[in-house]
């Protein structure tokens, strides 16, 4: 049987576990021209609190009764393409459930000699891409320039700030532990990183940006995006990624109230989305997989375990318990 | 004598009378290479309410006891400078008094026959400046796109709107009572212009804008900003010019709450302040004066008299009782 999580009910603030209905249907059979895949691990992401909101977005919301839309990777089961074979690894987008039936354009083959599995759900996979064009095109760092990242241990937090330190910036995180904050300090090579849950913010990074910030790439909202705004300097940039502090806000988003410093500063605040640079995901993974290799990128993966914990899991993110790239093992080779 | 207005007290929310003191003293003597110079108008703007506070800004805060910052234009009656005569006349920012005495590279001399005097602190002087900077350079207005602009009868938002027919746009324009709809539209020839004071904003705009928002010039900030945003389309650009809305708010600046549609969008928003231009203010005013010539850029002036009125003139922008270009006459040829 191909076990699979569909949502149940629209959450209002936080997710309930009764908003997903885990459900037992067979395994599919793949049609002609179709792939038959096993679901190893999932991408579990911010975004999804997004998705299951009935409101006009860059993407659709997930339907009532539907598979939760999830990043998927897994292994070729049963083949009626000629471009896949069985034991192949690929990722894609079949969503949550054990198995999917998949067309082949839909899917990635992906070489797991070069990296684990998992990374190509989170360094080379959308989180990384997110980072990499976000910080790169929108944030454009220069060399001796101050950057700031939230989320900083998270998916894409991480890999922002390793690339701006790639570029010669002065990075400075914000995660939410000292574990997490020893991590990008010591393993992913931060300037600094302030525990956000112990700091005073506003004091630490004024410590830790004497200059004033260039670049802040957000990925949480909410007070710290108000704090840095009145730490900008001339021309900065401000890449909106995500808010994760006010996706389960039931009274409403909270705006940035400082958002006249990109006046005073001459200030762009701009929003991103991954997929709009797919034509040349695969230039970026090939440069990422690069730093990889030189070890100059470092990737931690956060391993959770079973599709009947997908919620319980998914929760982690909005609790910040995870820390690197969360991910959902649902079934093993 | 010269009578002056200087800053009595730092105003919170709305600048009272008290806030400002009348001051006479002997009207100055230019000493070599000075220009003594008689006030005839004086350019009344929103900025001002941020030049009373005591905080970090674009420009310094006016001090206690300081004659208060204007733009300005007047007559030359004294000169000590080889590059000026009796007679010219000027623009400057030598404050909000009768008599200035100035150093010849704080003053531009203006030609009287091309337009009349306030016009220079109008379409030609910084509202034009800003008006033609922030929605060429910034708001990036391109055939066929929406534009909306708030504060669109007054002294920055008329040009822009203007500036963005003329590169082809369809313009929507906010303003406040049927008087100043009706002179965007047959005027100065907005496609529509929506009464905010007693229209449903959000559903006005809707029909007004009926492919969405491509750019947006804001003078206003609070409750229409976070309209718009609503409304915004892929790559939308919002340009930050203002937010008077927002200037004596005691409960603190009320942040744009819909700012995830800049996510949603890919869109942004950026703040602009017109002195970052100042290398190009000759080329722009010549255009600009191109356009007035032909009958293509419409510009109308509000006129108070009087230096003694000074903070009950101020005050009709805050009320939107000015209509066009406000300034205040201090002084008669």
């Amino acid at each position: 049987m191909n076990k699979q999580i569909t949502l149940a009910a629209r959450p209002v603030g936080n997710p309930l576990p009764s908003d997903f209905s885990l459900e037992e249907t067979p395994i599919p059979v793949p049609q002609e021209g179709e792939v038959l895949v096993k679901t190893l691990y999932l991408s579990l992401d911010p975004a999804m609190r997004g998705w299951m909101n009935d409101s006009r977005s860059y993407i659709k919301p997930v339907q009532i009764g539907e598979v939760f839309r999830a990043g998927t990777a897994g292994v070729v089961v049963e083949s009626q393409s000629p471009d896949f074979k069985v034991g192949d690894y690929v990722t894609g987008g079949w969503g949550v459930q054990q198995y999917g039936v998949c067309l082949p354009n839909t899917l990635v083959k992906v070489d797991t000699k070069l990296a684990p599995l998992p990374v190509y759900l989170g360094v080379l996979g959308m989180p990384g891409m997110t980072a990499y064009f976000g910080i790169l095109d929108t944030g454009q760092p220069k060399a001796g320039e101050t950057v700031v990242v939230s989320g900083a241990a998270g998916a894409v937090g991480g890999v922002v700030g390793q690339i701006a330190k790639l570029m010669g910036c002065r990075v400075v995180g914000l995660a939410g532990g000292k574990d997490k904050c020893d991590y990008c300090v010591n393993e992913m090579g931060f300037d600094a990183c302030i525990d956000y849950k112990t700091e005073d913010v506003k004091q630490a990074l004024r410590e830790a940006c004497p200059k004033g910030i260039d670049v802040y790439f957000d990925n949480v909202g909410g007070e710290i995006l108000d704090i840095v705004l009145g730490q900008i300097r001339f021309k900065a940039r401000i890449v909106i990624c995500g808010a994760i502090s006010q996706y389960n806000n039931t009274e409403g988003v909270k705006g940035p109230t400082n958002y006249l410093s990109l006046l005073v500063n001459r200030a762009r605040m701009e929003g991103i989305v991954v997929f709009d640079n797919a034509a040349n995901y695969g230039k970026a993974a090939k440069e990422m997989a690069g730093w990889m290799m030189e070890g100059k990128l470092k990737s931690k993966i956060h391993i959770e375990k079973g599709i009947e914990n997908f919620h319980a899991s998914l929760m982690k993110l909005f609790k910040g318990e995870n820390f690197g790239k969360l991910v959902l093992q649902v079934g093993e080779e």
